[in-house]
């Protein structure tokens, strides 16, 4: 009887899923799905891309934690459109709550889409989103062994970022494992190291993600 | 129909629970339910804790991830009885699990027994495993607004640990806020504040220890 049921939830998921990704893709819009631990920094990424990006009103965040909406001001501060979506202690997104959470914008006016998921390494591995791109971070005071023991979510990303490189010298990181683990869960996928301390990284960002918003418009076509 | 379900399984936890914590009891261990976010700590904690722990033959470790045995390699190499739990992908740890990993240890031996539960600071908080004391920990580098956006484990835990203080130099973290936060979610609470490298806190840690030991020798009288 379990099973059924939680099938059927991931079924209905998949429904919303593919919905969304047809809207979105209606509106030649990109949208990430930004998973990582709790306090990897999505949210301080996402600041340093607003003030980064081209036009900042071409840009949008949904903003999902389990309480408060401090991640959602901070994101309007930064100058992006937002919605928050808070789960009431749920533990990931599901595609029909970033569904609600569209009928906010003007998807008119919209190129690029975060969707910063719950901070949580396990649980949003499991719901498709309906985003176009899956982005795994780690940051680098975690410790190299993430991947290794969390691979569901390193298996299925499209983009993986090594976050606060700023804190290398004073953490033991063990880089080349950490790499050798990723390339071994999921070979190809892009790596990228950055510091929204330092900058370090951040036009290798900017720059994979005007490319994937390139890639959408062609898509769409 | 799904909230019948969650609620059957909650239930039947919470009677294994029940018996674990019987059954500890009857053997006078104090368990430890250990929560924190991936890569807070908690096994370089626990390294630490064995180390400095008078006997370490009366010390266990159950170890939860969702792969590997990474974790329970290094509390080996510490020196205490270790069991590993792969919940292969499971956001948490259930009692049930407790109840058969208990069956791996000489429990007549034991006088205090850590549970580490899966990196994730939302689904463990939903789950008792029987233990005496449930632990929660931060490290600076997750951000200050941790217990705000995540607050029913801060709300049920005995003790609440801020980890890898040594970091503090390094990144922006609002202690007085953070100490506020906790303090209205949990009056009373008390906060450590630790650091393995530099060994801050860890004399703080080890009294409690002994405290919560002296403890549980008196409650199964």
């Amino acid at each position: 009887m379990k099973i059924d049921v939680v099938h059927r939830v991931l079924k209905l998921n998949d429904e919303f899923a593919a919905s969304v990704r047809k809207r979105l893709l209606d509106h030649e819009i990109t949208a990430l799905n930004l998973i990582s631990a709790p306090g990897s920094g999505k949210t301080a990424l996402l600041e340093e891309t607003i003030g980064r990006w081209e036009n900042r009103g071409q840009l949008a965040v949904i903003e999902g934690d389990p309480d408060t909406t401090l991640d959602a001001e901070r994101i309007q501060r930064a100058g992006a459109a937002v919605t928050q979506i808070n789960t009431e202690g749920g533990c990931h997104l599901e595609a029909n709550l970033v569904q609600r959470a569209l009928d906010n914008f003007d998807l008119d006016a919209i190129e690029l889409l975060f969707i910063e998921n719950v901070g949580n390494l396990l649980c949003p591995a499991g719901f498709d989103l309906g985003e176009r791109f899956r982005v795994a971070m780690v940051s680098v005071t975690e410790g190299a062994d993430k991947p290794a023991k969390y691979p569901k979510l390193f298996r299925s990303c499209d983009l993986m970022i090594l976050n606060k490189s700023d804190l290398l010298p004073h953490v033991d990181f063990d880089l080349p494992y950490f790499e050798h683990t990723v390339k071994c869960l999921n070979p190809g996928v892009p790596l990228l190291t950055v510091s929204c301390k330092t900058g370090e990284g951040l036009d290798s960002w900017m720059e994979w993600l005007r490319t994937a918003v390139a890639s959408t418009a062609k898509a769409s076509q």
